[in-house]
C-alpha cells in the first residue's frame, strides 16, 4: 500500500501517517520525492487492508492510498519514480555517467592486484573490482586470499583514488569487507541467501546484487527488495547471464533485462560480459551491447597475464583489450545517451510492462 | 575435408579434384576466393579418410588437405572466409547497410497490408515482411489468407520496389511460395524439418532461416547446413528469442549469437525483437541491442492498429514507434559499423572460439 | 463449447444440434459416451458465443451448454471422460495393458531388422518399431533406407504379427508410410509442423505424437488438438524427454508429464526412456519410472549390436538388457495398476490440476 | 589421487602413507572398506602428480595409485563402493529400508506441529520435518517461527521418538538447529552458499542437501564434496525438481537424477514430490515414481487444513492424502528393491556412465 501525501503536506502531517502505519506494527518507509512524499506500508497487512485503507484517507495531509501491483514495493518505479544515483568516493553509478568496474577476477597477489589496477585506473575504469573471498564449484580451488586480499583492495583503493567492490559470501563477512571495500557484491549463488541479503541491507555500504543465474526477473528484484527492507536502497543490479540449454557460451546474457529493469525499478543497471559470455573474445561486443540497450556501466575482470590467471582466465582481459573495449564502450554510451528516456513508466503503460 | 588449391590453379586442376570427389561417391563443393578455391568433400568418408587424403594431396594443383573441425562445413568460416552477401532486387543483405524488415504478422487484407507497407517503404524499411501461411499453436486461430496472401504481397512488391520475405510451413507450398516471394522464410517451428530445409535449399530463392526456439547454435548451424547442402548458400541466419525460465517475457533474445555467427559462419545474421519480447515497447531497446551487438539487420511487426491485429498485436509497433525505432537504429548502426571487425577468425583464435 | 445432451436424446436430436453448428460455419464433434452425447463446437466463435449458447440450450435434447476451460477440446477429459483404447492388428494401447514398441533406431538392413524384431517379438514386444526416414542433425549422417526400409518393416509384420510404427518425416511421404506401417510417428522435432500434423489427422492411421523437446504440455496437447481436428482421435501421447540446462543426460525426462495428461486428456501416454537419457544403462530404470508413474506404454531402441549401430548406438539396449528391462516392467506394471485411478477428473479438482 | 592399500595392510602403513601425504601439505582421507583400505588424496596437486604417484607408489603396503576421473572424489563411488548407511536415533537411511520424511511446510504453532506429527508418526513416517526458519521469497511472508519452532520440534522428537529434519539457513543459526535437530537440511536457494556447507559440515550431525534448482547433478556433487571435505560424509542427496521452460508444475522433477547419483555417489538420495510438483495431486504419483526409480525415501509436506497453511499451502497433503500415499509406496518399494542392483559401477561401464 503507498500513501501519496498532498503536495506541500508538511513534516508533522508524514509523521501521523508513519504513526499511525508503526500503530499497526507495519513499517513505513518515506519517498520524499520532488513533488510529493509518498510512504510505503510495508507488513502483512492482510484482512485488514479495506479498514487501514479508509483511516489513511482520513488522515490529515494524505492525497490518496493506493495498492501496488508489485510484489516488491520499495524498489519499484512506482514507489521511487526518479533514479536513484549511488554516490562513492568520487564516484556516481546511475546518474547518466558511464561506469566502469575492472579489475582481476581474484586478488592474487599484492603485485597481480598493482599491476592491474595501475592500468584500468588510467585507462577508464571509475571502480576497482577484485574477489578476496572466492566462491568455487570446487573445495579444492584456490578460495582467495581472504582478509589479506581485503588489505590489498584498500591499498589499490589509496593508489588509485578509486572505490573498491567485492564479493562478501557470508554473514559472518559482512563487518570486515565493510570494513575494507566501498561497495558490497552479493554473487549469483546467494541471490536468495536471505540472511546475507539482511545483513548486507544492514551493513551502511551500496550493494551490487547479481542476478541468480536461475533467477527471474521478479525473483531478483524481490531479493534487492530484501536489502532495502533492511534500510539500504544504494542498491546496483547486476546482469550476468542466465542458464539455458545452449552450451557454446557459459552463460545466456538476458539483455533484455535492462531496459526492463529500467521500467521496474528506480536502482542502476550494470552488466558482467565476462560472466556472461566465459569468452573473453566476446567481451566488448556484449559491452557494447550491454550499454546500447541503457546499462549504467559494465563490470569486466581484467588480467596482466590471463593465461596464468588462478580463477577465470579464459574470460579475463588483456590490457590491450580492456582499451579497446574502453574505447568502443565510451563512445556507445554517448551515442545512446537520450535513446532510452521513453522507458521511464510515464512512457509506457505499466500495466502491461510486466504483464 | 577442405582441399585448398594453389594460388594459380586452373579450371582443370580444379575439375579434376572434383572428379575424383565425385568417383568416390562424394559431393565436392567450390568456393573460388579471391586469392585461392577451396573445395569441401561433404559426405560419410569414414574409414578411408587418410588413403583419400593422400590421394588429394596428390593430385596437381593441390595445395593443402586440412580436416574441418566443425560438423557444419560449407556455412562455416572456415570453408568460405569472405561474408555473403545476398543481393535481391535492390537490396543487399551482408554488405555492411542496415537490413530493416518490416510489415504486419499475418496479411490481414489487401488494405491493411498496404496502409502497412505504404508506411515502412517510405520510412525506412529495405525489406517487406508479411505472413501468408501462419503457424499457429491452435487449429483454430486464424491461419492466414493462405495464396491470396501472397498475391497481395506481390502487389506490394510492385507498389514499393521493395523485395518481399514470407513464411514456408510446408515443403508443398515452396513452389507457391517462391513464385510470389523474394525470400523464404523458415519459421521457428520448422528449423529442424529436414524435408523442407532441403526443398528450400533447391527452390532458387535466398532462404531466411529463424533459430529454433529450443535450438543451440551448432543445431542452428546444422539446419543451414541442409539448405546450403542442397546447392543454395544463400542463406540468412535469424535470432528470434530461445526458450528459457525466464516468463517476463515471451522469450529470451540471445544478443551473444551474433557476434557468435559471425565468427563461426560467413552468413548474414539478422535479429527479431518482436518475437523475442513479446512487447512492442521493448523493440526499439533491443533492435538498438542488436544493431550494436553487429546485427545486419532488424526484423520487425508493425501495424496500422496493433490493438485490432489478428495475430501478435501486443508486439507490433505503430507506425509511430517504427519511426522512432528506425531514427535509433540508423544512427546506431553508423557508429558501429568499425567496432566489429576483429571478430572474424583471422583476428581470434577459432580453436577458442567455440570452445 | 461443449453441448451436452439429455440422457435418451435420440439421433434427430443430435442431428438438430449439429445442423445448427455447421449452419453457423462451426464444426460439430460427437462424443458418444456411456451415460448421454457430448458435442464440441470447435472453430472461432468470436462475438456470438451467447447468442450462439441461447440458441443451442433452446434446442430440444440439450441438457447443458458449458464453456471450455482449456484452449485444447476434443483432446480434454471434458469432451472425453473415458480412456482412449486404439487397437491396431490384435494389440491395444490405453486399455490397461502394458505396451512395448521395441525395434532398432533405424533399419539399416533386412537382416539386422529380422534379428532383432524375431528377438522382441517374443520376449514382450507389442508393437515392432524402426526408422525408415531419419531425422539427422546432420545432412551427411545415415538418414535411413527410406521407403526399401519400409519394405522391411512390413515384412517384420508379417513374421511377427505385431503392429508396425514408423515416423513421417513430411506431408510427402504420408501416403506411403500410412500404406506400409500401422502407426505414424511423428518426432520431436516436427512436433510443430502444423502441416504434417494436419495430414496425419486426415490419413486414418493412429498416430504417436512425441513431445517436442522444447514444448510445454499445453503446446503438445494443441498439436494434438491439430490431430484431432482433422478427423483423427486415435493419438499416444510420447515423452521423450525435454531439453534442459543438465548435460549428464541427454534430455531431461519429464515423468510428472505421465500423471498430468492423464487428468487432462483421454489419450494414451508411453514414454521413451532411449531418447530421454541417451545412455544404455539408464533405460531399465527410467522404463521402470515411467511404468510406475501410470504409462500406458514404453518405447526403447534395440540393436543386435549397439556399438555397430547406425545411429544412437550409446542408447540401444542389446537383446540381454531388453530381457532385463522386460522382466521388470512388466511386474512393475502389474504392481501398480491400480494405484492411479484417483488422477481421472472425477477425484481431482480440475479447477487446481493445471493451475 | 586414491592410493588402494594392499589387502591385509596393517595400521602402521597406513600411517605411513597418511603422513607422507600430510607432508605434503595434502589431505589424506581413508576409507577403510571391507577387502581394503582406499586413501584419497585431496589439495591441489598440480605439477607434481607423477612424482608424488612414485614415492607413493614405493611406499610399503601400498597396491596402487590411480587417478581420480571425476572432480568429486570423498564422496564418489570409486573411492567408497559401499553404500554409506546413515543412522539416526533407531532410524538408518540408506539400507534398503524405505524413508518416508513428512510434516508441515512451516511450524506454524505447537498444536498445528503435533497434531501433523502424531498423525504422521503413526502412519508410516521415520523422520518428521518441518521449517522454523524459512526461507521465502518475499521479506514480507511469514519467516517461521524460528527458535521457538525448534523448541517444538525437539518436543515433537520426544512424543513419537522419531529423528527431525529442520532447515538451516545461515552460518550463525547452524549450532542452535544442531542443538535442537537431528538432521541439517540445506534448502536449494543455499546448495551452493559454500560457507554455509563447511560449517553444516563441521557440525557433527548428518545433512540432506537439497539440489539447486538450477543445478547439475555434478554442481550438486560438488556440493556435497565441500561437506565431506569439512570432515562430515553423513549427507543424504535430495532431489526436489529443476527450473525448466515448463510452467504447468513448479518444476520439473528430475527422476534420472536417482539412479545416476546411485551410480555416481555411495549417499543416500531421496526425493521431494511436494516440492517438485507444487500440487497435492501430484505428489503421490511422483512419490511412486521415485521409489520406483530407487530413491531410498521421499520428503512430503503435510497439513491438518492445508487451506490454512502460511506457506505451500497447494502441495500439502492432507493426513487422508498422505495415507493413500504410504500404502502405494511401502508396496512400491518392497516390489523394485531387487531391481537395481545393476546400477552400481561394477555392473556398469563407469567411463560411459557420465559420458
Amino acid at each position: 500500500m503507498f500513501v501519496v501525501m498532498r503536495t506541500g503536506a508538511g513534516e508533522a502531517e508524514v509523521n501521523g501517517v508513519k504513526g499511525l502505519i508503526l500503530a499497526e506494527g507495519l513499517t513505513p518507509f518515506e519517498n520524499a520525492g520532488a513533488d510529493r512524499t509518498v510512504i510505503a506500508v510495508v507488513g502483512e497487512i492482510g484482512k485488514r487492508r479495506e479498514q487501514l485503507r479508509a483511516r489513511l484517507e482520513a488522515t490529515p495531509g494524505v492525497a490518496t492510498v493506493t495498492a501496488i501491483s508489485k510484489p516488491y514495493k520499495l524498489v519499484s518505479r512506482e514507489f521511487h519514480p526518479e533514479n536513484t544515483v549511488i554516490r562513492v568516493l568520487d564516484t556516481a553509478i546511475g546518474d547518466g555517467g558511464l561506469t566502469v568496474m575492472a579489475g582481476p577476477c581474484s586478488v592474487e597477489s599484492r603485485e597481480q592486484l598493482f599491476e592491474t589496477v595501475d592500468h584500468v585506473a588510467t585507462h577508464g575504469a571509475t571502480i576497482i573490482r577484485g574477489g578476496a573471498f572466492k566462491p568455487r564449484t570446487s573445495p579444492y580451488s584456490f578460495q582467495g586470499l581472504g582478509v589479506e586480499g581485503l588489505r590489498y583492495l584498500a591499498e589499490a583503493r589509496q593508489r588509485t583514488g578509486l572505490p573498491v567492490i567485492t564479493e562478501v559470501m557470508d554473514t559472518n563477512q559482512v563487518d570486515i569487507v565493510a570494513e575494507y571495500a566501498d561497495i558490497l557484491q552479493i554473487g549469483t549463488r546467494n541471490m536468495q541467501n536471505f540472511s546475507l541479503l539482511l545483513a548486507c541491507g544492514r551493513a551502511g555500504r551500496p550493494v551490487m546484487l547479481k542476478r541468480g543465474f536461475g533467477a527471474t526477473i521478479e525473483e531478483w528484484l524481490m531479493a534487492a527488495e530484501y536489502i532495502a527492507s533492511a534500510g539500504n536502497s544504494q542498491i546496483i543490479m547486476c546482469e550476468r547471464g542466465i542458464r539455458t540449454f545452449e552450451t557454446t557460451t557459459r552463460n545466456t546474457m538476458d539483455l533484455t533485462a535492462v531496459p526492463l529493469l529500467h521500467h521496474l525499478t528506480h536502482l542502476p543497471v550494470v552488466v558482467d560480459p565476462s560472466h556472461a559470455t566465459g569468452k573473453r573474445w566476446l567481451v566488448k561486443p556484449l559491452a557494447i551491447g550491454g550499454v546500447a540497450v541503457g546499462a549504467d556501466g559494465v563490470m569486466v575482470e581484467v588480467h596482466p597475464r590471463p593465461e596464468e590467471a588462478l580463477s577465470d582466465g579464459e574470460q579475463s582481459l588483456t590490457f590491450a583489450l580492456f582499451d579497446q573495449m574502453m574505447a568502443a564502450i565510451v563512445g556507445v554510451h554517448e551515442h545512446v545517451r537520450d535513446l532510452h528516456g521513453d522507458l521511464l513508466p510515464a512512457a509506457t503503460d505499466p500495466a502491461k510492462a510486466a504483464g
